[in-house]
């Protein structure tokens, strides 16, 4: 079997990797599409220890499993849980302390000519939904996370910092909701996207500085999308924090108390509802696919996702 | 008059201080007790740039101003706000932009022969409280500013971090509040004061880490503290900044995301039910005082205060 396999920073496309047998409650799934994000890359640059097959974001067939699920399309929530710690008992399961998570944590990931998933996991793809659409209900669903974290009401004046993958999605789920999100970017050809939500882009930050926004979402992961989100906030604003961050954070404690901020803390989010909304239409992502790797070249592909500027790669069985 | 002025880090009390003509909608007031905050050790360490009498806790009487406060015994609220700005429009006060804040920002302290406070500030003290009780009303309110910001529930595990004074006063409003927090702290002599009101202290880490608190709340203000208080927490729980920080603090964003923790920044809060609780007997703060000054003495009444383990001093007109 292939898979792109990260072992200690170094990604190589194995041939020779075990088919193995499939766990009772767990099926084989084909990835048919399969995406690369961030985590990918910060796997890859040792941020966390990670060896086994990367990736985690895909639409594909299952074709191993009990027959209610063989020869349907999924996608699939990515953390596998034990049912029974407190977590999972007080309804947090993603936060549960035996999980394994998807081509992160003690599991191996998607990139492969097979992988395996709890069924539990899976969610049938509607026929309408092309897998260019349903291999984004991972990363639409960790946007979708924040109005569920988030009490937010029409008239709340969010900010979104970031432009890439996952500021795309933030502020289309954000418009979705009927607020009026500003996306703060550093690229126009990514701003220009935003236009057919009716979301306002700018790449000027003097234009959102000390404007008092009640919401700042940083999706850039580094210090200075941090400082801007910060800075953009009225006191007891909320930041949420969607994107893991390279090495530690440093910030001025004593101005979050005096000015009362809340920091959130945002990762995975509820996929029902992200599959519906990329079935109904209501948030088409295929524009911010940016290129197209065979599952053979996916270490150029996971190169190119890492290259400064660029939105969703793609990865497509050999 | 007299005073204990700061000036560029530097203390001293001085006895040639003006004293202003009255503003309209102010009073004179005439402090009766004072007490030292660890803001007013923080200044003193020029964390925050004031030049100015110190000074923000106090019980005193009227001594000028409109006929019905006149000798009246008075707390008062120390933000002097504008009612204009979006924040006070908004109902955040608190965090107007205009702000002065008594012996903080922009306005002289306390910690003199009188001072000034505008009269919607004030609140009259009941008279079965005694100066000693209702010199802790701006502390405690702070302390209570909790129950405002968090959705706490009976069942809630609340971790306190620090057993000083200000963790002191939060230990006891979460209690009045039917939780049953556990006081981390360093010194059995402070630990053993929560005993009347049925608060587990100790001085045991390893007895709190990992415990998977719903709720923690720094009081050390110092990032050994912070670090104590984040471990504690259960995934998606909430540590709240309760003290201001000497310098940055670095931290672990990412661990942050993936645990989806919630970080709050608290400050003032509400003195009226802050002075129902000390007229009605639920909190007594007097087992925290620690010593009296003149305030002839405050400069040393404040070197004391800054001493490691010491409790709440106080400082009486001369």
């Amino acid at each position: 079997m292939h898979g792109i396999w990260l072992d200690d920073g170094k990604l190589t496309l194995r041939g020779d990797l075990p088919r193995v047998e499939l766990p009772i409650d767990e099926v084989r799934i084909r990835p048919t599409l399969m995406g690369v994000c961030r985590t990918d890359l910060e796997l890859m640059a040792g941020y966390y220890p990670f060896s086994g097959v990367l990736g985690h974001e895909f639409v594909g067939m299952v074709e191993e499993g009990p027959v209610e699920w063989l020869g349907q399309r999924v996608v699939g929530e990515i953390n596998s849980t034990c049912g029974r710690c407190r977590s999972c008992q007080a309804g947090r399961g993603n936060h549960c302390r035996e999980r394994t998570v998807l081509g992160i944590v003690g599991r191996n990931g998607c990139f492969a000519d097979s992988f395996l998933l709890p069924q539990r996991n899976l969610l049938a793809v509607p026929d309408g939904v092309p897998d260019e659409c349903a291999v984004f209900t991972e990363p639409l669903a960790a946007a979708m996370r924040i109005p569920e974290q988030l009490d937010l009401c029409p008239g709340d004046r969010c900010l979104v910092v970031g432009d890439g993958r996952l500021g795309q999605l933030v502020a289309r789920v954000l418009a979705r909701q009927h607020l009026s999100p500003i996306v703060l970017g550093r690229h126009e050809r990514k701003l220009v996207l935003l236009e057919k939500y009716q979301i306002e882009g700018t790449v000027d930050r003097t234009r959102i500085e000390e404007q008092g926004f009640d919401v700042a979402i940083d999706c850039t992961g580094n210090a200075s999308g941090f400082e801007v989100a910060r800075r953009a906030l009225r006191p007891q604003g909320t930041l949420v924090m969607k994107s893991t961050y390279a090495g530690p954070l440093q910030l001025d404690a004593s101005a979050l108390v005096v000015d009362e901020i809340q920091l959130v803390g945002s990762r995975c989010g509820p996929f029902a509802p992200a599959l519906a909304a990329l079935s109904d239409g209501s948030i088409d992502p295929r524009d911010l696919i940016d290129g197209e790797f065979s599952l053979e070249d996916g270490v150029a592909g996971l190169q190119r996702g890492a290259e400064s500027g660029v939105l969703k790669v793609l990865l497509r069985p050999s």
